[in-house]
């Protein structure tokens, strides 16, 4: 399906606000706008990035950061759409730091791309406290993780500049109360866009897709 | 349904491991097993000991902490069941650290219990890392999550005595390779029983709690 051989990243000591400062620089020089997908393992993040792939390719020339703490799974399933993407492995650590995205980011072809997705690792509290440089958070969340989590890790929400949530599909199966979820991510953070999406169906990606194509100005 | 007081928790500092070794000689003195559940936000943990409740407490004398970034859901929750429960608030970190534990093991009445069960924060990578005392880890894990966990979270299932795969019922919706994650599971700690539960249904409940009541010599 690809010959791409991806890179992978092992963790890098340094002051992580210094690292996120350069990598700011660096993207205003280029004109790359990032973004720092962050949510539970297993909340979908990658599945929703297979669900964008070709559509948002269409309209923004983008690149994936891939954070894990073992394996690169997730590269290898980003490598298939034919997008750029490198794998960020933590070594243990919970979050990615800013020093790892900067490194990987020097080794990519800025000049070729428009923005750069960062999933971060799966974890809903330590990497809402990292700055990695990124312009937006989005928190992810999944519709099986329960309607109360915005509730109960709002340091998340409350930093990011959108929410999606994802596996609307299971709804039907899975007692999830939707609009509570949506007053309690609201409470938090009134201003934010929520996106609810299924990735596997396609259900909600055109709305996601124009709103990130907007904002990586396209 | 109930009017326990329920007691919160702050964090507190001090060493680590020095709480850790206190709590276990506390729980040796007391005679008590303690639990310590293991898994991401929304992985089931506090519906799976709602599913246990009643059962596991006809043969056992079980009491629980709730460990969470911030609210009281999940303590109100288990208050309902009857259960003696303290809410353990991390104040923002991703995991409980064992001077807390042990002031809220202080707190209760030791002398009417035989089990203590740990719910720690929602988080598959920190809580596993620290000792907090307790007899062993779960790893909890559910079918949303999918069925690559295991591979990317290496070190909770290598330091687990058991892993309980929750949400079965979802098993027609998604696609998930029980087989495959039973798999990874094994080939990190081939010596783990695996249990599959729907705690909202009953399913597998019955051979968890056997295996619980045998673990806290009931």
């Amino acid at each position: 399906m690809t010959t791409q051989e991806i890179k992978v990243y092992r963790d890098l000591m340094g002051a992580n606000e210094e690292w996120a400062a350069k990598t700011r620089d660096l993207l205003a020089e280029k004109d790359i706008y990032m973004l720092n997908l962050i949510g539970s393992p297993g909340a979908g993040k990658t599945a929703l990035l297979e669900g964008l792939g070709a559509q948002l390719g269409e309209k923004v020339r983008f690149a994936v950061l891939e954070g894990d703490v073992e394996t690169t799974n997730d590269a290898v399933r980003i490598a298939k759409l034919g997008v750029p993407v490198s794998q960020l492995l933590s070594g243990g650590s919970c979050h990615l730091e800013a020093k790892m995205v900067h490194h990987a980011l020097l080794d990519m072809d800025l000049d070729a791309l428009d923005m750069v997705v960062v999933e971060n690792v799966g974890n809903m509290v330590c990497p809402a406290e990292f700055d990695i440089g990124e312009h937006i958070k989005i928190a992810v969340l999944s519709i099986p993780e329960g309607d109360d989590k915005p509730q109960k890790y709002p340091l998340l929400f409350h930093e990011s500049n959108a929410a999606i949530l994802t596996k609307v599909d299971l709804l039907p199966h899975i007692p999830f109360d939707i609009e509570a979820c949506k007053g309690h991510i609201k409470k938090i953070n009134a201003q934010i866009p929520i996106f609810e999406v299924c990735a596997l169906k396609g259900d909600g990606l055109a709305e996601l897709i124009a709103w990130l194509s907007d904002r990586a100005g396209a």
